[in-house]
Formats: C-alpha cells, structure tokens, sequence
C-alpha cells in the first residue's frame, strides 16, 4: 500500500495541552484531591482500566483510591464517599449488576462529586445548552459528561471547529456521522454537536436520526429528526460527511471503508477498533482512540466541581 | 431577516499579519525598495486603482512611482526599468491595448522584478509545483502570482488548510467551486488548491472541470477531466462544496444564493459583486472582497525578489 496521505493523531498528542494545564492547576490547590474509583465486578479488563485510570490521576497530582467492594455494599460505600469530606470524585466501573441497578448507582452519585458528568441534571444541561447551575447568577459552570466533552475537544485540537465563527456556532456547515446512540455518549454527543451549529446523522442498529440546532432558539435545544428514505441511507449520507465517529462495542463491527470519502475526520471512541487498517487511506485525520482525552476531562471536571464548591462556601459565609 | 449564522470577514483583517510582517522586514533593508507602476490607458478606474496601490505601497515604507505613458511608449520604458537598479519591482496597469499585445508587455517584464509574478516561468512552476527557481541549490524561493497566492493565504487564515495534514496536503478531504478560469486566476489557483490536495470544481461559461492532484506524482502536476454528465451540473455540485471563489467580470452576474450549502466558505475575488446579500444568510464564512491581501503578496512577492538579488550577488563574488 502506498503511504498514506492523511495522519494518524494520537490521544496522548491532544490531551498534553489539558495535561500541562491540569497538572498546574493542580499544584495551585492548598491540598491534594482526592478520587475514589469504586469496582464492583471481578472482570479483569475492568480491573486493568482501573488501574490505569489511577495511575493517570497520579501522575497528574491527584489522589486516587480504588475500592475493591462486593456489588451488595456498593450502594452504601457511595453514599459514605458522597458524606466524605476528603473526597472530592466519585466514579464507579460499570457494569456492575448489567441491568437498571447500575443507573440507580450512578446516579446516586452526590453531582458535586460526578467527575465523569454522568448525573441526569448535567446531562439536561448538555440537551438545553444550559452552561451555569446557578442562573442568574452564573458562577458556577456545569460539567459535561467527558467522552462527549472528550470528544469536543479534540474537533478543536483538529480545526474541525472553526475559530473565525462565533462561539457556540463554530461546526456551522459540518456533517458529521456518530455510529452509536447510547445515552452515554452516542446521543448526547450527537445534541452537543448540533448545538454548535453541525448537522449530524446518528445511526444505530434501527435508523438514522438527524440532529440539527433546530430554530428553536428560545428553547436553546436541537432538534431530531427520522430519516426514513432512501435518500438517507448510510450509503448515501457516508459519503458526504466531515466527520466520521463511532463507538460501537463489538471487535467485530467494521465500518465500511469504501463509504468513507478521501480526507474525512475519522475518529474510534471505544477500545473496540471499529475500523480497518485501510482507512489510514482514506482517512484525512484518524484518530484511533480517545481514552487519554477521555481522562483529562474527568479531571478537569474535577477541578470545576472543587472550584464550584468554593464558591458555594464563600457566598454561604458572606451570608 | 435573522441575524446570520456566519460571519464576515473583512480582507483587511486577514491582511494584518502580512502587513505587519512586510513593514519589519522592508525596516531592515539598508534601501527603500521602488516599486514603479505604469498606466497606459485613461480609464478613470484604473487610474484609482494606481492611486491605491500607490498609497498601499507608501504607508508599508516602499517607494512607490506612478508612470503614466503613452501606450506606444510602454514597451521602451518596461525595458528602461528592468535596466534600472533603483527599481525593485514593476507592475503594468492592463487594460492597455485590450489585445495579445497585452500579454507580450506582461511577459516583457523581468522575472526578477514581476512583483506581480505574471511571468510564464513563475506559472510554470505553479503549474509543476516548483518551489525553487536553482534546483537543485534551492537557495532561490519562486513566487506566485498574487491573487491565487491571497487565496491560500486566504483559505489558510479562514482554518479550511488544517495544519494537522502534512505540508503540501493540507486541503485534503476538501471541495472547492472556482467560478473563472481565466488563465491569471482561475485556472492557476484550481491547479493550486488541487495540488494541495484538494478537489476543485472549475466552472467557466463553456464547462465544468474537475482538477485533482492526480497519481502521477513524478510529474509533479495536478489532473484535469472535463464533466458533462448531469451528474456534475452546477446544480448538483456547488451545494457539496466546503468553499465556493468566484471571480466573474460583470456585476450583473449573482452566484445563485439557493445552491450555496450553509456553512460554506464564500469568497469573492474581483471588485465587481457576484453575490446578492442574501449570502451571508447562508455563508459560514464570507469574504466579499480579497484587493488588500492581494497588495500585500505582491509587497511579499518583492521581499523575496530582493532577497533572491542578494543571493545572487553573493554567490557571484564568491565565484
């Protein structure tokens, strides 16, 4: 195969800016944070994934402690860490019981402590393109949920947002396609996308979506849309799009290649590799995975969360 | 009308850095470099534009004279000042005779003083993707000529080249409509943009044709295919493309609004208007007009006319 004319851009290259900006952040703070990582499963990948989140934390200047618990006290081991002083993150390894149990659990995370934005609120917030919890006075900022955060900023690291638009308008004009609709990541992903300006094709085992901002402005919300025909096929939209995410958790799931034009934007979120070799071809800018974005986010979400709770003591003193 | 999505972006604007960066270099040089320009016709329009590239010239600390002759003395006085070693560069105001004549007193023009970069040979090396005009020494940069050069620069300014490609490829993935394709413009910046890796739609009164940078690599040059089929109709083509230039000659000619996508990039090069003001309801980013990036790589082409002199005296007294 000849060289390829694209580029391969590496997590650990867009994260450094996030990493050098945390680790001085962190080194500011009068004490060292603290994350509590909660494992309720015995699945060794979870285990691994731990133990790679906790060495990042680490070597960023955070604390981090995993709790090895049996699935039965999980429950009560978070509502402690939620009281606990010390602790100022909480994350959880999903899945724990694989059904509805594990949304209770995660949402049973006090929001002040949510480092990875998976509380219901935040994510209301993503929808409604609300930025401040605290209107009107808007000191405190909401956080994200960090893959679909992750996510955002690596379309900037790229130039796929373009800095000459206006905030919060700036993939005005771009496609993008997200194989995957989970609530997690897929679906909010695709709103916040919309919400920047993108039109964006959502595609999950049953259809394809369109997610637009919508005109809707006063409700500050996108808009869905079925696409039904064929115009709309994968075949047909594939082809056009800036943007080509997926996350679908299965090795075996390939996207198909010749659907993906020359010089298109070609990023994989989960550790499952969903695409081929050859898409380095055909890919403009290919990102392979996103873990090491993923995790900074997770801690500059933490920080927002220390920084909004000292501001939520100063304006409780000077009552 | 609702405020637009996109926005406007001024050529002053863009100019900046190239402004600022041509008056500290033209502080360093140890003489006033001259620019002469001659007017050989009476039309009152070319005489304002002489007037303003005359002032241009002066506020960024070039000498700038203005010629006016009768247009049977012209030929004489392009040959007494490609003679004159007090004169840098040499630009001719055309209209003259309105016929090939023209095209003889352009190229009459040294190469080393053509700030306009209108000679054959800098053509040439546009078309062949030369850099250098003593390969293989390569000490020597060539130039462009100005107005497909201000388009990339242009294009570079506006975030469509993505810095994250490697040099040379950095359009890649992306569609351009270029609407002339005369042989100063349009047909040397669609070679341009598709050596860089871009697609480009040329569009004249007669056809659409399709440049790309094609395999032949060896050869160093861009491939040309004439589109007929319905298939490639305006219609069907210009609502794909990331980037629409048009440099029609009539200001009773108007791009048609309704086949511009949202979002794209609109950029009109001559001073006549090709674009109703319903545009900017569409456009992501628009640019109505380019003269003072244009004036500016003319400057720069002079800056580097200079700086291949000096290393032509140099290398002749080592000699």
């Amino acid at each position: 195969m000849s060289q390829p004319a694209g580029r391969t851009i590496l997590a650990s290259t867009i994260a450094k800016q996030y990493v050098d900006e945390i680790t001085s952040e962190v080194a500011k703070l009068p004490f060292k944070p603290k994350v509590v990582g909660f494992l309720g499963n015995s699945d060794p990948a979870s285990k691994t994934y731990a133990s790679w989140t906790g060495k990042t934390c680490e070597s960023l200047g955070f604390e981090y402690e995993l709790q090895e618990v049996d699935k039965y006290e999980l429950e009560a081991s978070i509502i402690s860490a939620n009281k606990d002083d010390n602790v100022h993150g909480i994350m959880v390894y999903f899945p724990v019981f694989g059904d509805k149990q594990d949304q209770y659990l995660q949402q049973l995370i006090s929001p002040e402590k949510d480092v990875e934005g998976l509380n219901f609120m935040y994510y209301h917030n993503l929808y409604h393109n609300v930025r401040f919890l605290d209107s009107p006075t808007n000191e405190q900022k909401s956080i994200l949920p960090c893959t679909p955060l992750a996510m955002v900023k690596i379309l900037e690291y790229l130039g796929v947002y373009n800095k000459h638009l206006h905030y919060g308008n700036r993939l005005y004009g771009k496609k993008v396609l997200v194989v995957n609709r989970s609530e997690i990541v897929g679906r909010p992903l695709a709103a916040l996308l919309a919400n920047d300006g993108a039109t964006v094709f959502s595609l999950d085992i049953n259809n394809i979506q369109k997610f637009t901002r919508g005109d809707d402005l006063l409700m500050q919300r996108h808009k869905v849309t079925d696409l039904d025909s064929e115009e709309y096929s994968l075949e047909h939209v594939a082809p056009q799009c800036d943007v080509i995410i997926t996350g679908v958790p299965s090795d075996k799931y390939k996207f198909p290649t010749e659907l993906v034009s020359n010089g298109t934007v070609v990023i994989n979120f989960l550790s499952c590799k969903n695409f081929e070799d050859a898409i380095k071809q055909k890919a403009g800018l290919y990102v392979p995975s996103i873990g090491k974005v993923t995790i900074s986010m997770l801690l500059r979400n933490l920080l927002r969360l220390i920084n909004n709770r000292e501001i939520r003591k100063k304006n409780a003193e000077n009552k």
